[in-house]
């Protein structure tokens, strides 16, 4: 049963029902969908064959806003006030991470999204070399941002500035083609004009991504207001930082303006419907706006310490429950959209692919059960992966062609619980200590 | 193995987790726990033991408010406007439902409901005596009743008066303490004074419950002001039918007078938060004005045409984050209260016992995956159960001391399914010919 897991080669996924028919799924040996259908067969020589016999296939998820190693945080500390949460709880453990936590929290981070069909992720931390260590053996992929925080202060932007580009040195040293480098300012609230616009010319030069946390909170808003005259959209925008590789986090508090110039830029808004929810910060992201003036709106969950999952497909429930409630609207965000912005959009985001079952893609592919009760009777596969299934229902997951999970069966799973377990005990107890 | 399921006696749960501490629970031959900690091994001489290693124990979860068959409408229609939904969806494909339908979809119901940690339901619906023989085989707990609707129609009143002592009736004559019957008058704009007069005497007379919706829309609020000169509280306590006994469902849009009313009376409110996003109902249950005043806050999931899930531990998340969200409080509905509003306050709006894990109650218990990667770290149990696990964790359900699941296997599973798929499609294509 190993074989699966460490072969290479092509793979045939065997009559499995993509929407409402039932086909074939033909993978080539470089990890791209060959063929679909009756012709996929004939395509290639498959070294591998997954019966695809009461399952469902779906675009592989893709999380477009993670914390990945705040796992080892879960629970930690939940239903307080905002600004006692972190500085009594979430900053204090923090400041005793290690590159070694963060390496057994990214591995937990990486083994849950792939139970619940994420096979790529867009990533804000610190020790991010570590957190390349962990993607690159689970198998998924990953855009890794160091998060740069200067407060203001021009020592502090110095060492954020050479952290971001030893990051970025790091992630293209490896060349591994499912790990991407980002910079990552953390928001206009945390970073000076002057290290934004570092950022945004650090990224143009590099050729890599933007990834920000923006219009989160009402006093984001009002602060930025009256500090620079400017809305936060604004004044990303004016630091240069709103581009076509810019995946801007949160996006509650965005007015009509703010959704036009996104949209004018080509940037991506990553929705994070329960850690918005969970912080009760008091408005959703207007993604009727948001479509109407073309951005794209991917999805993400956020880190475990506010949400306290990495389900992506529980996490598109939400999101298309909150845009429902949040606006008064019944048809707002209807499930194909939702299925849509945790796979087209997130891909576009991330720059991984289409994010679709056509042929040409890589094979980023997830296996849900048909049989099971969430699935049952499956008058629609969009509704039930959206509104029934959670990540409970995920068999098999196959990124760029290669099997990360089989019937639920992660290689190393137990080892990686064992190991997390202990970090994070360990991360409480230095805490306590100190 | 199928020994567990079918086999009588006492049952030990060898060194679970129960909250922050591992302890032994010793069960009787009657299904009530009659040890916990250090004496539970010398309690009974124990006929099946359970290895708790690695699992952590919860009290059986209480779903308060269901359509239970309508598993087989999941996924048919979605994302539209309410009335459109029922009007040309909903409605048509229900009036061809049959018995048969009905047992088939409520079996489908049970074991979601199994497979997530429900052990008792609050059940209202068509053709309840079929309900009835689902829950007989399926071995959990429900209270069923059969939806009372007269529309003002004086003939249609009696046919309802009818349908509903006949259920009660035939509840009663099955003689089955997991079954209870209850009266269902469907809510205030569909039942004329007359007739919730007529439930709340009959549900006094026989000793048994009611089971209401009550102000889910800010439709029925102010046609209820407009009609009566009351809101829907008050006028439904003006026909008898807020009692210790009654479950409320929904409860959006009470005002705080409404909610001192079922304080005072002592009625029982089923919070269903999925239900109310997914249906846009623009305003989330006022729990803390609930609280306030003393009424018993429970947990609903509603039917499977509105959430699409029966899973109670996603409905935890969303009841404690939509409170969070919708009343702008970081700290409202925090996660401990979240599970006694899914155990204690629903087994005490049923009847069904105290809903804890304690000497004397009955054998309800949950035994979750305490290795699965949502409960790892296991810094604080009531967190992970409520904001990081769904009903994927659940991998042991005894209700009464019976083993209703096992290591996630439940007896008969493949053809529930099985049955519940074919029921669905012939419905469909019945609604589609006519």
């Amino acid at each position: 049963m190993n074989d699966i897991f460490t072969a290479r080669g092509s793979v045939l996924i065997a009559g499995v029902r993509i929407g409402g028919s039932i086909a074939d799924i033909a993978i080539d040996e470089a990890g791209a969908i060959a063929e679909i259908g009756e012709a996929a067969r004939k395509a290639i020589d498959a070294d591998i064959i997954i019966d695809g016999t009461d399952r469902v296939a779906i675009p592989g998820l893709v999380n477009t806003h993670t914390h990945a190693a705040m796992t080892l945080l879960r629970g930690y500390a939940d239903d307080m006030p905002l600004q006692e949460w972190l500085s009594d709880k979430i900053w204090p453990l923090e400041a005793h991470l290690s590159g070694d936590d963060v390496y057994y929290g990214t591995k937990l981070a990486c083994l849950e999204m792939i139970r619940s069909g994420t096979i790529a992720f867009n990533d804000m931390y610190f020790f991010m070399e570590r957190a390349a260590d962990a993607v690159d053996e689970m198998g998924l992929r990953a855009v890794l941002a160091y998060g740069f925080i200067d407060l203001g202060n021009e020592e502090k932007r110095e060492a954020e500035i050479r952290a971001t580009e030893a990051l970025t040195a790091h992630v293209k040293a490896r060349g591994n083609p499912r790990i991407q480098a980002a910079v990552g300012p953390h928001s206009i609230y945390t970073v000076s004009p002057e290290g934004l616009r570092w950022c945004a010319g650090f990224a143009e030069e590099q050729g890599i991504g933007i990834h920000t946390h923006l219009a989160e909170t009402e006093r984001e808003v009002t602060d930025c207001v009256a500090g620079s005259g400017r809305r936060p959209a604004a004044h990303l925008d004016d630091c240069g930082c709103l581009t076509p590789r810019t995946v801007a986090a949160h996006c509650c508090w965005l007015d009509e303006a703010g959704c036009r110039l996104l949209g004018e830029r080509g940037a991506h808004a990553s929705h994070n419907p329960t850690s918005n929810m969970k912080l009760a910060v008091n408005r959703a992201m207007p993604y009727h706006w948001l479509r109407e003036h073309g951005a794209n709106v991917c999805l993400g969950t956020d880190g475990c310490a506010s949400n306290n999952s990495l389900d992506l497909l529980e996490e598109m429930k939400f999101a298309a429950l909150l845009q429902k409630f949040a606006w008064n609207s019944q048809t707002l965000l209807p499930a194909n959209e939702a299925v849509a912005m945790a796979t087209i959009a997130g891909a576009r985001a991330l720059g991984t692919g289409p994010g679709t079952l056509t042929v040409g893609a890589p094979a980023d592919v997830v296996l849900l059960d048909a049989r099971a009760a969430c699935n049952t009777p499956l008058h629609n596969t969009d509704s039930n992966t959206v509104y029934a299934c959670n990540g409970g229902s995920v068999m098999t997951v196959l990124c760029q062609g290669r099997i990360l999970m089989h019937e639920r069966e992660v290689p190393g799973e137990e080892e990686i619980i064992r190991e997390a377990a202990a970090a994070a005990q360990a991360l409480v107890g230095r805490a306590h200590e100190a």
